[in-house]
């Protein structure tokens, strides 16, 4: 039971301010650690940084085959998105191809973190709607598979068929019975593992094969591939989800998760990594994950991208540079 | 050098999801700690935590008084507020009665928290002005001090008298000569204490009379006062201060400060707190500053203000209740 180890720093001035601890670890498929932060055993929930494993069932099942899904349905399937027009278009669509409605998901509404969508949206006097939720499209995967199934509606609830099929998944590919759930934001349940369990998850989607002949591989390696092929669709303009895996070239699929959770895929490494920094801030985070691919050699800490995660200027709202938010020497040495 | 001390946890379910770590002290206008947790000497930045402190000199000047300030006017120099038309309306006047305007505020613009302002401004297409800043007040406040000394429009950099009568200010109430500073998020410099430090001027503040001898004395009485008879002027609706002080009936002055800092006046004990969340998480002093003011036996536990800041539900976006964010062990005891 290591201690989190100091991950990211906020210095303003000459001194530090804040300062974020977390637990965080690579490893390879068979669970071999190759590097560790703080507790490799530290349990976590990985709420939305494990939507690729919420969506293996959809594909392995054939449900994604029999109703046609494409690479950008299964993106979606993954994403904590913006509720931009690109991502709510999409998920519209797709549930009107289910013959389905907003008033079928079951992931409430939330206001959209995209500025043009919210504007709108204020300035029409509306609402958002359930397809504005950064989840819709995990739901809009869910409900595709339970129609596939046959399941009835109530997808979220912890005893409904498709939630007891993710249980298993989700311990199967972890290497961990899941020791119980708790609510996600999006009212799904969401299953606690370590950062180890959910490290060696992501490995086996790196090391997962188009053409294996096992199902959940081939599920797996469609998954992480959609995510690298559309990551706009993964979470949006801005977001470090999208703006890492396009400056890393398609090559690493990555994965925020609220509460300060980050998992990376690396197929041609093998490797998975998951993080969780133990306060909850997303800010440290973002610096956390971009740290690690720097140190894996799969991101370039030149590269703008990087640097806003791991430099990020902090300004006074007169935009004078008051401060940096950047890795601690752990993540660095 | 004590570790910070875990205050703030959130569950999910039947899991510690986050946990937040912190400084604390109470102490007297001595300086006599009377609780602490972590370590007391640990240096941070107030941020608006202090804007009381930054406010004395306005008031010890005689400049409050030749301008003929109310009590309305020294609860917007300490405040960090909403932005909301009470707040804004009253800057804007200020300004005027200074033969001044926006354009005179050097503190920045800020899309206003308070919801109604904030969409107005999208609904009409108009960006957000200076006066929307939170410290609008502050910087009106500094405006007043330099005219009435007839002192240059630049205000906010370090070499300014004003600062410069700042600094010294801040280091003789805090105890402490202040080893540097920070540029604020409204481009003022923030002057770096310690935790006791601060909660020593807060003390100062607990026992100043309204007819001391000395000036200081009575300024710091008067912006005391100030702050718990316009409670919503120093915050704004639904905000932790405003809805905290409104909870302690006007015997308590309490305020927030970006990056997790807190502070709370306590005359009728002659008390001064000061609290620093080491990652910044408002979640988190917010929580903290309640149990401690729980603790001292003047807020009660049972008022829904308190109960919405000890033990917040954590909800998922359709309103189920999935965790709830409350005081660490260490706070309770």
């Amino acid at each position: 039971m290591a201690d989190p180890v100091e991950m990211v720093e906020l210095w303003r001035g000459p001194f530090l301010e804040s300062v974020h601890r977390g637990h965080a670890v690579v490893c390879d498929a068979s669970g071999r650690i190759v590097a560790a932060w703080g507790d490799p055993e530290q349990l976590i929930f990985p709420r939305s940084s494990c939507k690729m494993i919420q969506a293996l069932p959809l594909v392995e099942s054939g449900a994604a085959g029999a109703f046609g899904l494409t690479q950008e349905h299964l993106a979606l399937s993954c994403a904590s998105h913006n509720g931009a027009a690109i991502h709510t278009d999409r998920v519209n669509r797709w549930l009107s191809d289910l013959g389905m409605t907003d008033a079928d998901l079951r992931c409430g509404t939330q206001v959209p973190d995209d500025k043009e969508a919210k504007f709108a949206l204020i300035r029409s006097h509306a609402e958002p709607c359930q397809v504005h939720n950064n989840c819709s499209g995990k739901h809009a995967g869910f409900l595709t598979f339970g129609k596939h199934m046959g399941w009835g509606p109530e997808y979220t609830e912890i005893d409904h068929p498709l939630q007891q099929e993710i249980r298993t998944v989700f311990s199967e590919v972890t290497g961990l019975d899941t020791p119980g759930y708790g609510i996600d934001g999006c009212s799904a349940p969401n299953f606690a593992t370590t950062v180890h369990g959910l490290a060696r998850a992501m490995a086996f989607f790196a090391k997962a094969q188009p053409d294996a002949a096992s199902a959940r591989e081939r599920a797996a390696a469609a998954l992480r591939e959609a995510m690298v092929t559309y990551p706009e669709l993964v979470a949006g303009e801005g977001r470090a989800c999208t703006e890492l895996m396009r400056a890393m070239g398609g090559k690493v699929a990555i994965k925020t998760g609220a509460e300060a959770v980050f998992t990376a895929i690396l197929p041609e490494q093998g490797l998975g990594v998951a993080l969780k920094i133990v306060d909850g801030a997303t800010r440290a985070s973002e610096c956390a994950i971009a740290a690690i691919l720097v140190k894996l050699g799969v991101l370039d800490a030149a590269h703008p991208a990087t640097r806003k995660r791991m430099n990020a200027a902090v300004l006074s709202r007169r935009g004078l540079e008051a401060g940096v938010i950047k890795p601690a020497a752990a993540l660095l040495a």
